[in-house]
């Protein structure tokens, strides 16, 4: 501890301070963390060999050779992949890389927003995203979204409201593909639909496209930024999902006037090259055959993660079949506040998302949890989501005994 | 091109577009770029091995297994590293690993600055240092250096008047360990007068040693961060510049009640694990042997730089002989504008640091300039200095031909 006072000289508006990490929880269904068993870890140590044996004396430069839009061989295969999953036609000077996709949600934001503009985000959406907008002071409009994604008819009906006031919002922010935490996919219709009204009122759309590699299926809709025609979409994108989320690796698509704008307000002199070098050898050789494993197995626990719900929250806990992704976005009944849930459930050492801070929406997700499933295993989704029961049932009186005692009798 | 105009939906007061990266200029004497033939690949290849081999599953976690101040080796081996080398006694809880000591920068700025806020630096300072604090829209005051580092006689009466407006300033930055661009080295003497003005006045050291391990004689004045009785001074360094500019690794420390708050600014899911990782394993076996190694190729490169500067420029070039570093700060002819040398030697393939981006002094600055000679090879130098005499003789007439005819006649 310190007897120099900072508090006189502390910039405004600071967030509160940071608690002490001690470690992970013993059931932890919150954040990006993926599967431990699908890091490819031979693989990468090949790749690294190769690329640092091939390449290792460019570490002594920043941005390597290939300048400050990131590793080229790597921004060579994104235009690959870009195009066979997403449908997406761009060049190699058309993607920036970025340390993590956050990097890039700080980026655009830092390009379009200033204290006291509006944007219009999914009513549900990921919290990283939320507080970003509220540290900035600008004013987020929650959209609603059924099985097909964000409403747009709802969007219609916001940005013609805004615009009777005179306000044009600074972006419309989608996660169309895999949307965090409602696990929806975005049908091409609304894709058209939202293009159209972008177009209309002269509101980019901010597409964050960070999930989209993990389809059960393996099947997408094209990207909102490939079907557009008009250059009004910034696209994200992340291999924190499809490799591993350590690595902090995405990239952000625009076209060269915008991209030139971003560009100059990133200035940390190149992101991680080391983690670039290594994933553009991986990806190159392996991409393509490894995210269909990695699905395979997130399946299987998304599978336990549905089951053990069943069994322990019977009718209490209503959720969808989400077609990809790594969380499950779980509605409970209307007396528990998940809020609450939260704290008692962290005491008893399993950590969950409440409802309020992925949404800016708090009637609606009060009593609504994401459940991310995708790092611990299957044995311990069991006994987690048996003890989140309990923790329920003892603060909120459900889900009703039985459903437990059905479970212990089947195990 | 995009038809879409993003015009009306741009923030406010953004820089100006990036131009279209085209590679590097011939004679590269710009930027923290280190020697190629110097980066230790075999040894980073067998690290990488060893560690990703042992720990590659964990890369399935944001922050690895350590939290989020960093993977804890690589802070293991800080604690040792800045003990030794600094002075500095600190626990692995007081060090944040950042994407680069820039993150550093802008961690500790979100800190403590607000719009309109003042802070003293050095006069001749990091160009990267001054363009964020004119982004933030704060008022900067340049103090003057001598061949002791920043005069703090200067920094007394500045203080003194600034309080006596009732300001008080954020912060006094300082590199003061090789310092970026006058390559001098702050006195022990210095430092305490500084940390009793800190005091004195309320007003916290930003010390910034990113260049401090890059010192011919191995040895250096202890850290003011290590000085300091009081708690009142947070300290930043980097491996950019003693291993490889492009990992992006750097770090701050300070006591955790600061941390706490940096670390709540931190919103990027931790730095690259990748290139923590491979430092961290790398560093433990190899760095007190890899540094002096470094540092003895980087004094060749300074020598041919200053013979070739002597040659070609003759008395029209003033420099002091730098104790370390991998710059040399250089004092042309009162008639020599360094921004139009700057101008008309890129149109010659010759990139410098014009002396007025790396000054908040344009009058004193304006005849100097900065020439980087770690990247560059021996044979570049002395080509790419006479090329600088050439462009400067067209343009300024100095320095005089006799210099170059004399050159000729040696080489």
């Amino acid at each position: 501890m310190s007897s120099f006072d900072f508090t006189p000289v502390l910039a405004q508006g600071l967030p509160p301070p940071a608690v002490k990490w001690s470690g992970f929880p013993r059931y932890n269904f919150v954040g990006g963390n993926n599967d431990a068993d699908q890091v490819p870890v031979d693989r990468l140590v090949a790749a690294s060999n190769a690329v640092l044996m091939r390449e290792g004396a460019t570490l002594a430069t920043y941005g390597l050779n290939s300048g400050p839009l990131g590793y080229r061989p790597l921004r060579e295969f994104l235009v690959g992949k870009l195009k066979r999953d997403a449908g997406i036609v761009c060049t190699i000077d058309e993607i920036l890389i970025t340390s993590g996709s956050l990097q890039g949600l700080d980026l655009v934001n830092g390009l379009l927003l200033s204290p006291g503009d509006t944007v219009l985000i999914e009513q549900e959406c990921y919290q990283g995203s939320i507080t970003r907008l509220t540290r900035r002071g600008v004013n987020v409009i929650g959209i609603p979204l059924d099985d097909d994604g964000m409403r747009t008819d709802a969007v219609a009906a916001a940005l013609k409201e805004l615009k009777s006031k005179n306000i044009r919002p600074k972006y419309i922010y989608t996660i169309p593909t895999v949307q965090n935490p409602t696990g929806t996919i975005m049908s091409e219709q609304r894709r058209r639909e939202l293009l159209k009204l972008s177009e209309d009122y002269g509101v980019p759309i901010f597409e964050d496209d960070c999930y989209a590699d993990l389809i059960w299926s393996g099947k997408r809709p094209p990207a909102i930024y490939a079907m557009d025609q008009n250059g009004g979409v910034i696209h994200i994108g992340s291999f924190s999902k499809s490799v591993a989320p350590a690595l902090r690796v995405g990239y952000i698509v625009a076209k060269w006037d915008v991209l030139s704008r971003i560009l100059s307000i990133k200035t940390d002199a190149g992101s991680g090259a080391l983690e670039q070098m290594v994933l553009a050898e991986f990806c190159a050789a392996h991409f393509a055959d490894h995210v269909p494993k990695l699905t395979k197995g997130l399946r299987v626990k998304l599978d336990a993660m549905m089951e053990s719900l069943e069994e322990q929250f019977g009718t209490s806990a209503e959720f969808d079949d989400p077609k990809g992704g790594i969380f499950l976005w779980v509605k409970l009944p209307d007396n528990v506040d998940t809020m609450k849930l939260y704290q008692a459930a962290l005491a008893a050492g399993i950590a969950i998302n409440p409802g309020t801070e992925w949404s800016v929406n708090a009637a609606h997700s009060k009593s609504r949890l994401r459940l991310c499933f995708a790092s611990p295993s299957v044995t311990d989704i069991r006994e987690g989501i048996a003890a989140l029961a309990d923790v329920c049932r003892r603060e909120f009186g459900v889900p009703t005994r039985s459903a437990n005692i059905e479970k212990t009798a089947r195990a």
